[in-house]
């Protein structure tokens, strides 16, 4: 069961295809990161910042420079995944966010799949060179 | 713009992130494949047809043994796509599936990016031997 | 057994990892399309022309038009492909790839797994304009 | 520059191609976790542990329930990549394996590009409940 906590926080539905699975009948363990990203770059829509308007508009874009996840247990096809995104920590120059992957269930008692930090930098476009995080989309983040 | 009979057709949104990417700044053609399955994954199941039930049910799946792919335009970061699928041939131990992909756009004349034919044969998911689709998905899908 | 003219073929080998199978127990059939991929790319670059090498000093790059694959037998988990390639048309704005991925046995009687026609135009890497096929690129793929 | 105790750890060579790549010019960081289960796999079969040989004599595989990454510097198109791989722990039921992933370049003065550990379980392939890893494959790795 999801504490009731989880109401808060931003929330994105991931369904499982063949392309996510590998012969050991489950979800392969390198796509939870793509998972989570679907679930940030959701997020950061919201809050009105596609990524390729922030491109566009500030001539940066976000890197990752860490990720750890830890993997509880599998999701298989055609399951329902319900990925999650949060703030944990914000700098100047980057943050750390924390992401949960639950496998949606009839009876709504989530359980917990995968979970991770992803730290973000920020980086000029043309030269990947480290730089501040536009003000408004830190703003928006906390 | 689409053709007024379109709306017949079956459509599947699809978000473009950075993962469908690669560094010629657009979707990365083979991924087209992936949303192709996606649209036809979701197809079947609004017909009854979950792929793990599939499986489970009747000791067999689909595999792919053709797949013909024409690309018109590219898809970017942050993309809207709208893939169909739709019946092109059918017979009993194997299906042709007609898709394509557009590009949403505010105004609503959806731009064709990639068009295709995938063909499906029917195989023992342990034997992986060819044999005839289950009558029940044939005649949903028809 | 592969015909012997295949001697004179451009080959690649391939290993199969996990990330190229899928719950189905076999690899991942849109993976073909990277197998291709990674031979023709090989094959360029013993001709002298890397992907990098080309964007910066011609301005442009191949992207891929059209794509069409059969696939006959499927590979799975450590097996190791033969991919080969080699020219079926060539004019002065696109050239058409023949590609066929093999299993290699221990016996030499390697088996056709697919196979199937790459369609290459070339496009300007900014504007993705199309635009002609740098001649001494085209003359050493002939 | 690679300290000189780098002679001794199991090393294999990534090219990077246009697959490996994002809208950013660079290698998609979650492509990393790729490259060095590539790294892994290759590592255990020169120790004469096939993957689905494994499966096949044992009935059960190993399962990643913990990956950590750092991204130094990026990757770009063509780049050839020099991968490592080292026992860091073992235990009965799981292993942590050190991952290095290098810029090959000309000069020999290797870049270190992105590092990690990911933490090995060992599960029975039907059942996927955790076991003991079989003591000769454990034996070869220490």
């Amino acid at each position: 069961m999801i504490s009731s906590d989880k109401a808060s926080v931003f929330e994105h539905p991931i369904r499982i295809y063949w392309e996510d699975t590998d012969a050991g009948g489950i979800v392969f363990y390198a796509n939870y990161l793509r998972f989570f990203e679907r679930a940030r770059t959701e997020w950061l829509r919201t809050l009105g910042f596609g990524q390729q308007v922030l491109r566009d508009e500030s001539g940066g874009m976000f890197v990752v420079s860490e990720t750890a996840v830890k993997y509880h247990a599998p999701a298989r096809l055609d399951d329902t995944l319900a990925v999650t995104a949060e703030m944990q920590n914000s700098g100047k120059a980057s943050l750390t966010i924390a992401q949960r992957a639950y496998l949606r269930t009839p009876d709504q008692a989530d359980r917990l799949l995968a979970e991770g930090t992803i730290r973000l930098g920020w980086v000029d476009s043309l030269t990947l060179k480290p730089g501040r995080i536009p003000a408004p989309v830190l703003e928006a983040l906390k």
